[in-house]
């Protein structure tokens, strides 16, 4: 047993209306300043680029440009920018935009430092320290801005990679509610889902003594901080997320779930994530679903199926997303907190079934199996999943 | 007015039993091991440092130890530790004991970074990194594992001084309530109160809000992330004190009380600490008694002084320590708080009036100008608070 908890924290948290200034101080701090921007067609096109450009003019911060960041980064995305940008002496990367520029910065940031290939990456730990990160998020669900994951795509060997070392953290995240405000509804309902899916899991994962002694892993179950992180981001999440998707423009709805997605950021990189995020995985590689579009999917089946292996954790869950419900027996607790999340998927225009995104009956015995391989995930899992019982899940999820 | 918050993170936090273990991977990450330890006599003897020399041992790792560390170090006893290790390539600090320990800990590792005087950092900030330092407490109160600043006393100059930086926080506490169990029944008193009442005034400090936008420094008022610490580290020292006070081998009420200190240490390293800090400077520049007796003794008058100020902050304290109580006007809970504490006080041997420690009654009015003076702190205190009304507070309490 486990008898000691360990939390890395991430850097420097700016939140708030006009954070954004404080570059100024940030950028007082540090020697070479050579920084690259890492951002997508969609950022530069909404004007939010400009923002950030006009902000790095008036404090005379040298910066250069990368604009064609592509969801879910690639390994040749990686090496594209890579190869303009290796020798040109960049020590800062700014990633500015949602979960996926900000992960490629991320990439780029230690991949400029080391002359390996970045599949390498995918068994070796990261030993060195990469260049410094500069976060600032225009969605609010992955919560990458706080976390030492990147996710990168590798078409050649068919894989998804979460490559994740605390070099990673980010050593500054900005974050603005204003720019959120720009997000369309549909892209609020996915990542903002994600970002309750991280918090629900972190909260309900194994609880860190639950582990053997000498288990030593990025994600180390859940802690009196991370539950602390996690409680909050379901109360703010709960709360906002509907007003956020119904009126982009809610500057409090925002608000909240951007720090709602921060703090389930800072409860589920130490944590972790467990069964809706493995079983994600083994979907996202046959649908073309946005990532929190199948965590949240399956959301509702996974609660109901981890419901009383923890019920104090459970409880407690259904007791922040039902507050007024006066349910007595854990069964009906069970059933309205299912209930729950299948009408807030309803009312942000998620789907609750996958059939309705396209997954095929027959692939659900080897996403069955695949999903049961994710030990990293899977060991989080407050309950037990064999392929019996797992497969039961997909078939009701279907 | 002030539209965003910021909160700087401390490195690793490594908490419970046999945490010490952990040195093994903290090491296996650094290039130059070579290690000073930083301790007193009381530790020597109590053999908490035998336990530590046999894990560097069996872990290999080079260390030299200073085990002459005094209560609330001085310019000379820091320049004496210089005059010997200096030039001895040290790169890491460990801080094993109170808080005096891990301060003189933290000025030896950036000291070792810098030709000039301790003096020169009074007023000029630290604009380079400090070797590593790890924290390893053996009393619960000080919070100096998580926060950035280092006390010392000038005797030349006759003043005390705070010497705050980001580069001051601990690369990484190790907290095992273990190493706490030895520590007695005053020294748990006078740290654990004193963790108290950073945690209440880290929590009832003027909010971020408060402050002009511009306004910059390492106390910046409370926000969401230091209330959420604040909160968990008043239950559960409020929970646990006087059990701990009773029995020192209670181990629950040691991790609870250890655990609030170090979230006490994460709220006020961010939010600042006010009002009773403040008095404290003026009393402690007097008198003979440790900082927490003189901080715990000013709390209920503090409070009872601050309570209109922030009803739903002070509503709040009120509910935190005395959920059973139903008092219904805002006199009656004010009331009820300052009794709650003048009780506390009472249960762990402290006093509860200025007498009781000496202070002489013609001292009043000049530690009332004094404590003015201490804008750093004073600003952070949701009252205003003028020469007669801050007068009226000593005199109630003398």
């Amino acid at each position: 047993m486990k008898t000691y908890w360990q939390y890395n924290f991430p850097g420097n948290i700016y939140f708030g209306e006009n954070s954004l200034d404080e570059l100024k101080n940030i950028y007082a701090t540090m020697n070479n300043q050579k920084t690259l921007v890492i951002t997508d067609n969609g950022i530069k096109n909404s004007g939010i680029l400009d923002v950030l450009k006009e902000k790095l003019d008036t404090f005379e911060i040298p910066y250069e440009i990368f604009d064609q960041a592509k969801p879910e980064p690639t390994v040749k995305d990686v090496e594209e920018v890579l190869n303009v940008y290796r020798n040109k002496d960049i020590d800062i990367l700014i990633g500015l935009g949602g979960g996926s520029c900000i992960d490629l910065a991320k990439m780029i940031a230690f991949m400029l430092k080391t002359d390996h290939p970045i599949s390498y990456f995918y068994e070796n730990k990261i030993d060195f320290k990469a260049a410094t990160i500069i976060a600032i998020p225009t969605t609010a669900g992955t919560g990458s801005e706080v976390t030492g994951v990147a996710v990168v795509n590798d078409e050649e060997r068919n894989l998804k990679v979460g490559i994740s070392s605390n070099y990673l953290k980010p050593n500054f995240a900005i974050l603005d509610p204003q720019l959120t405000v720009g997000m369309p509804p549909r892209v609020t309902a996915c990542s903002g889902i994600d970002a309750l899916v991280h918090a629900v899991e972190a909260f309900t994962s194994k609880n860190y003594n639950e582990f053997e002694k000498d288990y030593q892993a990025d994600f180390r179950g859940s802690t009196v901080l991370s539950n602390l992180f996690a409680e909050e981001a379901i109360k703010l999440i709960t709360s906002s997320l509907v007003a956020a998707f119904k009126d982009g423009k809610d500057i409090k709805a925002r608000s909240n779930m951007l720090l709602g997605s921060l703090l389930a950021g800072l409860a589920f990189s130490n944590s972790g994530t467990s069964i809706s995020h493995a079983m994600a995985y083994a979907i996202g590689g046959r649908v073309h679903s946005p990532h929190g579009e199948i965590t949240g999917l399956m959301l509702p089946y996974t609660v109901k199926y981890n419901y009383q292996s923890n019920l104090e954790k459970f409880n407690k869950l259904y007791d922040m997303c039902l507050p007024n419900d006066n349910s007595t027996s854990v069964e009906e607790k069970e059933n309205k907190l299912f209930e729950y999340f299948i009408q807030l998927l309803n009312s942000i225009n998620l789907p609750t079934k996958l059939s309705e995104i396209k997954v095929q009956e027959t692939d659900l015995k080897p996403m069955t199996l695949e999903t049961l391989g994710i030990a990293r995930l899977m060991n989080m899992n407050p309950r037990k999943a064999t392929e019996e019982t797992l497969y039961e899940v997909f078939k009701e999820a279907y």
